[in-house]
């Protein structure tokens, strides 16, 4: 098409409320426009790309025996009290009430739909495993929506559903969704993708990974190991801490008896590191309160973990087995801020203690007292009998779950697509049951595999782009070619590059054609940029005198002149050339 | 595909809740589950149907230089205040308050989001005209959802808007896309739908066009000419009154001179019918009235029709000029249900007298009293000066307002697309404007177009089935080829029936194999009729003893037996010839 008819306007000023490249870029090429709080219309170029997105992904489920279907968006109420979502989904969930007054949800995830279409058809066990996908809007209300497509409230998801009759069914097919998985992101072009293990938080079920593009704005930390193969987000990451270092203090222990509690005063230290100061002792030998409530009923809750380290929320919710939230503690509260400590703390409150407390005899810890704090406390000795659990962050160096070294690193990263083994939590809950051969009943089991389209295209944008605009991979990419006819009104130079059009439309080549009037060739250029299409085609004047066309990369990779004559069928052949650089 | 993993159950039973074949065949073969009331999943068939549909539609968008975008379905309602509708719109509207508690809306159409997207882009004339289109998920709270596809409360749905500098370019693009949609339906197999004029209810704008169905299960009724070219839809038929019996009438009282007016007691005569019995008076020679009232502040009104016709809501609606309802006659009401009439009526309500009552000298009407009517009543003579209207329901046998004659007919329809000129009515009312040459402000030109694609394909099966299943256009059809192995148990059928199913696919043909052990072909067979696929490929051993492959269509115009080694070439033939048929 011609670039004057496309609809959607570029321009060079950076917008004032983007933090994000991508999210600048494509709001400056004329990608998307902003209709509500993380509410995006797509403009057409963003619709070309999300268009090849979605095929791409379709060909990759249908591969793997994949059944196209649809689910509504909007849902009644009760298929969600079935699976006991409708209460345990606070308010990222919407709802609303219909015309009867009958409770309504908009599906933010089709779990639930899942089972409710297939329960009644999959009754027997030959008709196992399948698995079925849709490619529909979901609405999640976000609370804190950012960086354009990258984390925003309505958006195209692909979301699938497979049934098994065996746990070890389910394992095979996850598998085989996994390498889908890496296939759909090497030809969106970001075959760096890389998979890690993942707490599965609201979903249910135990195993699942998340797919990560590492990139200092994503808002993920992700835990690498230098040494092996290892990678795990922070929930799903076991912080381990040096035995070695233990046993050494134990054994300083043995000799040298053990410090005697005593109470001290610390007058104005609210903090750990406060008191640590105060008292000259190391941030190591305290134990530091982080406090939560429960969801349900506000029972306290206090997680006690080594000063210098910090509490990882997920992991303590998953063990509390409820939903959790940053503590209000007020005058009524039977916990004194500040100065929490684990010894003679209310019964009123649940306690967790970190694995990083373990085997530390002399501990700085408050005293649950205003202004004062314990030094020489040892748990075992002052409260024993303790089940240390990991509820820690793993830390920069940390121990290396895997191959034991001190090589843990952490690093930013997108969350591009999720897969979760999520075993038979929502069969059971809403009934849903096969008869095997032997005629018994079961519930089977249940994968469900996730990529959001929208942040996916912005991903891409974010691994690839310039400073002038997105790079797309050409399997994405809104065209194949940017033709460009940098002075209209010479004849010669009009017409071939009008020649040029018709020759690669009539080769079935996806071109933009920018044959715009009394625009200069460096708007041309900055437009171009913008639009991030792979290969340029530049007919001039001056080229032409030498009759040559320039054709070029907008990775810079490539950028010849060739004769007018083989322009087409050098940019076949780059065409061919870019495609199977990605597609290999 | 095989069938044996084909997602979706089929049965033999009539669904108790189905009043209409197309609905009750595309429960019984597997195509949707309802979730609730007027929400349904699409099954992998239909969304194989739905799927291609979009396709068509796409390609006839996109020939009328449509550019492809995606608006969200959730919306803020300050954009819907913007134009008016938030409060225009009842409660067929869904409405949420967001975690913010911003007020939200669930899109039920574009316009807002469509002036949105594009009223910074398009400030210049230059960039005139320009269509923008989307397939995407629409939540209407229809008070009845019925008739399965038919009317639902979500639905997929292509939606167009088109903008323009002029009236008469928008009626040239009006035109364009007039004929895609003929093309669209042509494509998927009902070249039979038929344009009609309509009255463009909420969308505002003057020039508006259904697209119609015509099939007694239709909801809408339509009038259509059987004379001449004349289509229209209820709302917007003219109701014409036949001039000559006026006159005749007149001369008659030129001659007679008037009867005078009387009032006479009719006791327990409520309705028309009952007083012109009592008084044995023609129908034709009465004068009805309806009662309505404006949904804003209730103010009564009395519509006044010849007997013998009924009034047309949405003609009064229009000419009110806004949303009213069916009128609630208590105590206190300045009207005496069941006797009232337009002489001496309380001058509290709003009246209107239809066309049909024009030029009748002597009426019975009610008397705006309990128990008495007014015989005699000449409404020139008692009232005078009366404007009257068009606000009547045209008739059986009525007079076409093209040719004249009285040759209207009254047909029923399912509305399968409509497109709209609407005019300046969402530009203004969201302030988006452009400059012309002269450097003048101007509001643009609005179209939009619309088409239901499930609803579409429900119609296509309403229209093209037999009591067996659908039969459904190869264009649209969920497979192209239906494999049956007859016998699996015989390894020569076996054998040449998966080599067949490898040469299909092979070949490009899309292909569902029927290999089930222990199903008698009688099942295969109603199976078979319920999916509907044009062309089925029959491997039995009885056929096979003579080297042959039984080959027939689903409409029952083929039915071959061909040679084993020529049933590819025979299959690929018949093909394309079911293909040109349609797209010729």
């Amino acid at each position: 098409m011609k670039l004057k008819n496309l609809v959607g306007q570029r321009f060079k000023e950076k917008p004032a409320d983007c933090v994000v490249d991508s999210h600048a870029l494509m709001i400056r090429g004329g990608y998307m426009k902003n209709v509500a709080n993380g509410i995006y219309s797509e403009y057409p170029v963003l619709r070309r790309i999300t268009s090849k997105i979605e095929q791409i992904i379709r060909k990759e489920m249908d591969a793997i025996d994949g059944q196209e279907v649809m689910f509504p968006v909007v849902m009644p109420a009760d298929l969600w009290m079935e699976s006991g979502r409708y209460t345990s989904i606070g308010s990222e969930m919407g709802r609303f009430s219909d015309r009867n007054g009958t409770k309504m949800v908009l599906g933010m995830t089709h779990e639930e739909a899942a089972v409710q279409l297939v329960r009644e058809y999959a009754k027997s066990y030959q008709l196992y495993p399948f698995m079925i996908y849709q490619i529909q809007r979901k609405f999640r209300d976000e609370a804190r929506p950012r960086a354009g497509m990258i984390r925003v409230r309505e958006f195209t998801m692909k979301d699938a559903y497979s049934f098994h009759t065996s746990i070890e069914d389910l394992q095979d097919y996850y598998q085989k969704c996994y390498d889908a998985y890496h296939r759909i992101y090497k030809n969106v072009g970001v075959p760096e993708v890389i998979a890690v293990a993942s707490d599965s938080g609201m979903m249910g079920g135990s195993l699942s990974h998340e797919f990560m593009l590492l990139t200092d704005i994503g808002e993920d930390s992700i835990v690498v190991c230098k040494e092996c193969d290892y990678r795990a987000n922070m929930e799903a990451a076991e912080t381990l801490i040096k035995t070695e270092k233990r046993e050494d203090k134990m054994s300083s222990v043995a000799e040298h008896g053990l410090e005697s509690l005593s109470c001290v005063e610390t007058p104005d230290c609210k903090t750990i590191e406060d008191v640590c100061a105060y008292l000259k002792s190391k941030v190591e030998n305290s134990c530091k309160a982080v406090v939560y409530q429960k969801n349900s009923d506000d029972t306290f809750i206090v997680a006690f973990v080594r000063g210098d380290y910090e509490v990882n929320e997920t992991k303590l919710r998953n063990l509390v087995g409820e939903d959790i939230h940053a503590a209000v503690i007020d005058a009524d509260a039977p916990l004194v801020a500040g100065y929490i400590g684990p010894y003679q703390i209310s019964n009123q409150v649940l306690v967790y203690f970190d694995v990083s407390l373990q085997g530390i005899d002399r501990l700085v810890a408050g005293a649950n007292k205003e202004g004062y704090h314990y030094v020489g406390l040892n748990l075992d000795r002052e409260i024993g009998n303790i089940n240390y659990v990991d509820i820690s962050k793993v830390k920069e160096g940390g121990i290396c779950p895997c191959c034991k070294k001190n090589s843990l690193m952490i690093k930013r990263g997108i969350e591009v697509g999720n897969i979760f083994q999520l075993g038979t939590k929502y069969t059971k809950s809403m009934n849903m049951q096969y008869v095997d051969k032997e005629g018994e009943n079961h519930y089977p089991y249940m994968g469900c595999y996730g990529i959001g389209v929208g942040r996916l295209a912005a991903s891409v944008c974010e691994a690839k782009h310039d400073e002038f605009g997105p790079i797309w991979p050409i399997t994405i990419a809104p065209w194949e070619v940017h033709l460009c006819c940098l002075r209209v009104d010479d004849p010669l130079t009009k017409q071939t590059a009008d020649e040029l059009y018709q020759k690669f439309m009539a080769q079935g080549i996806e071109v933009i054609y920018d044959d715009r009037e009394k625009v200069r060739p460096g708007e041309m250029f900055s437009d171009a940029d913008l639009l991030g299409v792979p290969i340029r085609v530049i007919v001039s004047p001056r080229n032409l005198k030498e009759n040559k066309i320039e054709i070029k990369t907008r990775d810079k990779s490539v950028d010849d002149k060739v004769d007018v004559k083989d322009a087409l069928s050098y940019t076949i052949k780059l065409k061919e050339q870019l495609y199977s650089k990605i597609c290999n």
